[in-house]
């Protein structure tokens, strides 16, 4: 099934925020084509776009990557209620993973950060 | 100077959400008997109470990192305003730094985590 990946951010009003995001997504996404950002809220491009352009590009199927560090009523009740409206809208299957901020390699990263940061404190 | 650092996770209503950050943390924090975990808001320890309890161990100054992905509202307006208040009230030095998604050891991890899954896709 052709598939694209949409990485989602929660989204913010602020600018510097969202261009996080597109900083940290900028190298994967020049090597994949098959992937995007988008941002459930506040934030464009929204999800609903991303949905939409990955059908019009001629995807069957989108999986949802949630830049999230851990997943609460955002990614519980209200990504996959959207996802479910799209699902019904767009004629394109859906799939939520977990979040980031669940995998091990981040779980690592943050305690190497916090080590790095209380021996230097 | 006396320090403690207080590692800040934004909170939510959703006890897993935290758990999360208990997890995460664990490790370091069981290394490190100057620092601690606390929540922005909806979760405990909330920030404040890490704050009295580091002022009541009688360290002179709290450094606060962010585990947040970007900086946003809440880092720029709603914590400073918060270490502020705290400073005055609970006479103790605060500083805040840069939240954890701005390290470069996370971008890295986030890469290596979408460039693993786009792989397998």
């Amino acid at each position: 099934m052709k598939t694209k990946t949409i990485l989602l951010a929660h989204g913010s009003s602020d600018p510097q925020w969202s261009n996080t995001f597109v900083e940290l997504t900028r190298i994967s996404l020049n090597k994949h084509v098959d992937a995007c950002l988008a941002f459930m809220e506040l934030s464009t491009p929204s999800i609903e776009d991303a949905v939409k352009q990955a059908k019009d590009e001629g995807y069957e199927k989108v999986v949802v990557l949630p830049l999230f560090l851990a997943k609460g009523r955002h990614l519980k009740k209200d990504v996959p209620a959207m996802l479910d409206e799209y699902k019904a809208n767009y004629q394109i299957e859906t799939e939520l993973m977990a979040p980031i901020g669940e995998h091990p390699l981040l779980g690592e990263a943050i305690s190497q950060i916090i080590d790095d940061l209380l021996i230097q404190g």
